[in-house]
């Protein structure tokens, strides 16, 4: 059996990962989500171990301190990151592990995992992003000028992932992102189970 | 606009390259196939200019002689190349361009142009591929012997190539080479599309 891939998944806040990723989970059986850990409080509808394991911030220093943390940033005052034992366990089995986290733990990542399958999501345009941090009824002004900012810091990023997934359809976007992953399972996987054939 | 890549794909003899490669032809409409020249023989069924190029000894030696090779090599007594300034007009204007070749060719393009896209097309085993060369009832008993010790020697080469594809069904192995054009033009296209976008 293959060990699983670690796919990092990057892209501003606004530009739709999770409706794309969600896609993609519903065509692609060999694939878990990491579920990050946070310290930012649930936004409604999310609910703690599914959307993210929500910690205190004592835990997650905790964590940070006994060294089992993959990676963790801090984004607009809160912490995130990724359980480092959780990820090896499930890529153990065997299973693809999609992380999605910024590009500063992104490129934590990158550095550890030179294996990594990065991806990045970019909206069509800065303008189209504009509108998506607008329409979230549930953002002050302060936070979507904060956010918008940001999102452009991590466009600022592309060059550092393989992949540069543009989401002008939701569709479009998971296909290639299906696509992605089984060019690189081809890549990785194939030659492994090919040897047995020659010997 | 992108320049096109180039994309090579090796797999020995009997392997069903041809019936792959056509139906990812089918789906793929921004794909040219490079039409190598040889020395050999026309097999029935074969036109020049579609199958090959089919060029004399004399014609060929002075294609080298004339630094017009992209590659070439001799593989059963015959000479097979590809033509340099035909390869790129297809690229310069857009179009991806498959280069259908042995191994000793395929690695003279990989040093060559170290942003190629290398597929190697395998059978999923040995006997599987032993069958198909003895089924061609238009070769000899020695040819089909020739041929299968030849496709040993290229399978030991599959480190060579970035992806390697099973043909175990013709319509999984198209569509495994059509998941990695699509993964390769989000990884080499997209990028350089979107830099307009962010200024």
């Amino acid at each position: 059996m293959n060990k699983g891939m670690l796919i990092v998944v990057s892209g501003p806040s606004g530009v739709g990962k999770g409706t794309v990723l969600s896609k993609v989970f519903e065509s692609d059986n060999n694939l878990a989500y990491s579920v990050s850990c946070t310290t930012r409080k649930p936004r409604e509808g999310e609910t703690d171990g599914v959307h993210y394991r929500f910690l205190t911030e004592k835990e997650f220093l905790e964590n940070i301190a006994q060294n089992r943390m993959l990676e963790y940033t801090v984004y607009c005052d809160n912490y995130y990151g990724t359980d480092a034992q959780y990820v090896e366990k499930l890529r153990e089995s065997g299973t693809d592990v999609v992380l999605e986290i910024e590009t500063n733990g992104a490129l934590n990542i990158i550095s550890k995992c030179p294996d990594a399958v990065t991806v990045f999501i970019a909206p069509p345009s800065l303008e189209h992003l504009y509108l998506r941090l607008s329409g979230r009824a549930t953002e002050s002004r302060d936070v979507i000028e904060k956010r918008f900012i940001k999102a452009k810091e991590e466009l600022a990023r592309i060059d550092n992932y393989e992949y540069l997934v543009i989401n002008d359809s939701v569709e479009k976007a998971a296909e290639d992102i299906l696509a992605v992953l089984r060019a690189e399972r081809i890549k990785k996987y194939n030659k492994n189970n090919f040897r047995g054939v020659l010997l």
